[in-house]
């Protein structure tokens, strides 16, 4: 096993009704709450309302910050930024999905900073602080919830980056299954397809770690089991919880303790995103098979055997080869059965500049650190996604 | 799955050469030390030496409590806190196994606390802080490294209890494999017994939790898988890493998230302890597998049924009580090959108080959470560990 540091401050308040907290939760840090959200979901769901009930329980002056877009963009962190200074806020509360946590670190972030927010996303500046954060998840996908990690889209230069800090990972996070009872068929399903991404770019590693790789196989087995159970009956609690808590365990550092993180799939998306503006997930659905088999070879056939006997259940047999196709095969129909695209096209990407994508995608030499794949590979990857 | 808070503040550093961090990591919390540890192990093995070095190297004042017993006494504590009060100590360093760090915990509270440590350990007084803690682990077992709980023993009044507050998680812990290598072939089969027993008291719950179970049965099969191997070859760091941090995840918080511990072989095995002074894992060795057998039944079955085939491999079968049973018959069978007593009379407990043991054990009616068991159950389990 390699050497690593394995460290998540965030405290995680899971369950039923647990929202109620938020208002003496947040009084432990002050009485100006920014409240940052996106657009009328945490209305129509009557969470907003709850929220706030809560929070002026405590005589808590709330500041909001509404219209977080899915991809969030710097212009909101900046606007963020200058709302924080301006009424002294003592901590950014973000009631949504990844994109409004994300965009809510990047504000906490900006808060305490002179320059430009993009700065950090560009990787020119690095941050002194940040003021403290929380979140109530409605949206079971990022693990943003916790980690330090934000994704922040500036359309102007067509970039899509991921930054965080040790400052940024929330302080505490309320993750009650019930508000996501509401999301959509489609946004499950993606949510389903980003934990299982996160996933998939640490447990496709050389590094060897036997334990990492069974808790893997084990937050694996929850999504794919639970997902169709939460499509057909979105109340369901149980289904909801577990889809809820594998989330947040498949990037809060559990998933990849010891292993390196592979980052094709994830960068490779963020351009298509940068260009296209198209759900995170929609993309890692259409990549991440293409992907699989572009790198499977006689290098990576245990690891691809491992993936499809223990995470798809694909019976063991001598010709390893065909188990670890047959294990691809799978991830194809389980994403076409929850009715994920697995083409550009389906995502109304129609003849894009694919030489320059992945002459983008390749920008450092190679992309990937399993197998590090060239311009040549990439290029074949986006040709049979399209 | 059922309402709980999830939150681990200890940073760990695994991996090779990660002792050499200890004087610097050190020195961020001030500059007296007090060094807890047991007999010779630490010395034979040179890590004293190296700790040292480290420490002196950041001019470091060192002050020493050694000989701390496998099960540590309250005597050891009230003579730390003193140490503590009498030095000044900043921080107090385990180095050491469960048994070291968690005599720390009770030395960092009794440092801070007027009256008698054993009040906390007897549930008469609340802790108001403790003096940060950190450790080096030496040996993959109880999990001390990574939470909060400590287990002292008071011969004088015959009780072995367990304490713990929000001020006694290790600030950090080094977790180097290599500093295992040289763990006697008992003390690591001991360790093994322990990380599943940890496991078990979790994984063996009416609560419904999929994922919790499915990473339970992760850490289960690593230890199952790496224990015979580091048994076999003692410097094989792939399997020491393996355990070692098998073991940490077995009591952090993650194996049993949401899950209630069952309780009923620590309780028990801590009343043998505290009888006899043997080894707690030799204690739960012999107390488990009777255990098993006495709540397996038609409303445990499932359970058992997944055990047996998630864990242990048993092929999948209609009967499903013979699956069940045959997982209970490999974990004897795995205790056997790691040679582990199976019985009170390999410990040299020979004609026990049978009776006055089941009374104690359930002094508040009946004992373990997944099924309550009573006097009489309890005697059985105890009679057929003879």
């Amino acid at each position: 096993m390699k050497n690593f540091n394995f460290y998540n401050p965030t405290k995680i308040y899971f369950g039923k009704d647990e929202t109620d907290k938020i208002g003496k939760l947040c009084k432990e840090y002050g009485n100006n709450v920014l409240l940052v959200y996106g657009k009328t979901a945490i209305k129509r769901i009557g969470l907003y309302d709850r929220v706030i009930n809560s929070l002026k329980k405590e005589n808590i002056n709330v500041f909001e910050l509404p219209g977080i877009d899915p991809n969030p963009r710097i212009e909101s962190i900046r606007e963020g930024g200058k709302l924080c200074k301006n009424h002294k806020i003592d901590l950014v509360l973000a009631v949504g999905g990844g994109s409004v946590i994300d965009a809510s670190k990047g504000i906490a972030s900006a808060a305490l900073y002179e320059g430009d927010p993009w700065d950090f996303y560009s990787y020119k500046a690095e941050s002194n602080g940040a003021l403290p954060i929380a979140s109530i998840l409605t949206l079971s996908a990022t693990g943003s919830e916790m980690n330090g990690g934000s994704v922040v889209t500036n359309f102007a230069t067509k970039e899509k980056n991921g930054w965080g800090s040790q400052f940024t990972n929330p302080k505490f996070s309320i993750l009650d299954p019930a508000n996501t009872f509401s999301v959509s068929k489609h946004q499950t399903a993606c949510g389903i397809v980003d934990s299982l991404t996160h996933v998939y770019e640490y447990y496709f590693s050389s590094d060897q770690s036997f334990l990492n790789d069974r808790i893997c196989e084990g937050i694996m087995k929850t999504v794919i089991h639970f997902g169709p159970i939460a499509l057909k009956e979105p109340n369901n609690f149980e289904a909801r919880s577990n889809l809820m808590f594998s989330s947040t365990l498949a990037l809060n550092g559990l998933s990849g303790f010891a292993k390196t993180w592979d980052g094709f799939n994830h960068t490779t998306e963020h351009l298509l995103s940068a260009y296209y503006d198209i759900a995170h997930a929609d993309g890692l659905a259409i990549l991440a098979p293409h992907w699989m088999e572009k790198i499977l070879n006689e290098k990576t056939l245990d690891k691809f055997y491992e993936f499809a006997v223990n995470v798809w259940g694909v019976e063991e047999s001598d010709d390893k080869m065909s188990v670890a196709k047959e294990g691809i095969n799978q991830v194809y129909k389980f994403y076409e059965s929850i009715k994920m695209p697995l083409t550009l096209r389906e995502v109304d990407i129609i003849d894009p500049p694919l030489e320059e994508l992945a002459k983008r995608a390749t920008k450092n030499g190679t992309i990937g650190r399993y197998l590090n794949l060239d311009y040549k590979d990439v290029l074949d990857i986006l040709t049979k996604s399209l």
